[in-house]
């Protein structure tokens, strides 16, 4: 059986990859066979395209090359690591897709959703994940945190990306709502609870779907 | 006054690079104010892009994270360079443009016109030539053409992409051939005559068009 594609989505801060790591460490618990990857990195070719795309040294870079690198290296890993652990059977946990860049660019940046969408299933062939849990906070907040980090681990600057404004953020807080709405697949987490609890929540419904998944195969 | 766009199209071997510097010196020559540039470099990013395209231990890249980087760099290279130049009244000349992306791509790769087409109006935000010069010859030449290079310069690897069949050449070639036939900016020039005639041929041209685009503002 194909394995499932599960995303984790919500701006920095947020706390989607500490889920997607305790997600991981639950389901290894259970023996399922996982892996854990995440956006725009992930094979060789793709962190060298990431390189480029969060160097702060290249405050010139146009828009549309920033949207259009993070979908060649979605291509990439769409193509060399998760289709293939998929049709191994994996259970496939992401940190970040293409809600990420309809939320950042289309939203964010303005290009709108439809574009972004073109692009981005150009890239990925229309894989869509099974599961997307993703974590709402408000930009006031995932800064905090953020800013927080940035102390504790003072000699890591933030980067070209984070350094961007609040109202960018807001814009892609709504995206990210918008695209809750649209669909189905997509859970919307209130982030202002704790890693526990999230945890939790994310465990529920994960296990659900994986019943219902077994139940219609067998 | 808006600088002239002109591109050059053709299959590596063509003798388009060399058209293109003989014009440009023909045209320095004449006082004009000129930019030569190529495709896909071009920029600093550009050109991090085009070495990751163009690197030969990248034998599992997927195409389309070809056609990705390709239109990235694209991006870049007309808001950073070609647009500020033809706004600044420049004769822009480049090695490449959108036609090269249709023809190896969309007829080579098989992703169909349409779509690469689109990918790069993204890039480009529309910016099309104002004329375009392509020089079309038979795969098994370019081929010979190009082979005859390597040995003269025998320590420069022939790379990834000038690697693939004659099959996907001819590919392409129909690609150049056919968007001849759509875009009436496009001289398709039999690339079979002497360098020299081919240039004679290109600044006649080209002396007839700023004729008459001076003619118009005048």
């Amino acid at each position: 059986m194909r394995g499932l594609f599960i995303t984790f989505e919500g701006p920095d801060g947020s706390g989607k990859s500490t889920q997607l790591q305790r997600m991981a460490s639950y389901l290894n618990a259970q023996l399922y066979d996982v892996l854990t990857t995440r956006e725009p990195g992930g094979t060789a070719i793709s962190d060298q395209i990431r390189r480029i795309v969060l160097d702060p040294e290249h405050p010139e870079m146009a828009e549309q090359t920033e949207v259009l690198l993070y979908a060649a290296s979605r291509a990439q890993h769409v193509q060399e690591k998760i289709k293939p652990a998929l049709e191994q059977g994996k259970m496939v946990l992401c940190d970040r897709f293409v809600d990420a860049s309809i939320a950042y660019q289309g939203f964010g940046l303005g290009f709108g959703e439809q574009t972004v969408q073109q692009i981005n299933d150009f890239a990925t062939g229309g894989l869509t994940p099974d599961r997307t849990y993703m974590i709402d906070v408000a930009p006031e907040l995932s800064r905090e945190r953020m800013n927080t980090r940035t102390t504790q681990e003072f000699t890591q600057e933030l980067d070209r990306i984070e350094q961007k404004e609040l109202e960018y953020h807001a814009r892609v807080r709504q995206g990210f709502q918008t695209l809750a709405k649209q669909h189905q697949r997509i859970m919307l987490i209130d982030g202002n609870q704790s890693i526990e609890s999230i945890h939790q929540l994310i465990v529920q419904d994960l296990l659900n779907l994986i019943k219902a998944r077994t139940d219609s195969h067998s």
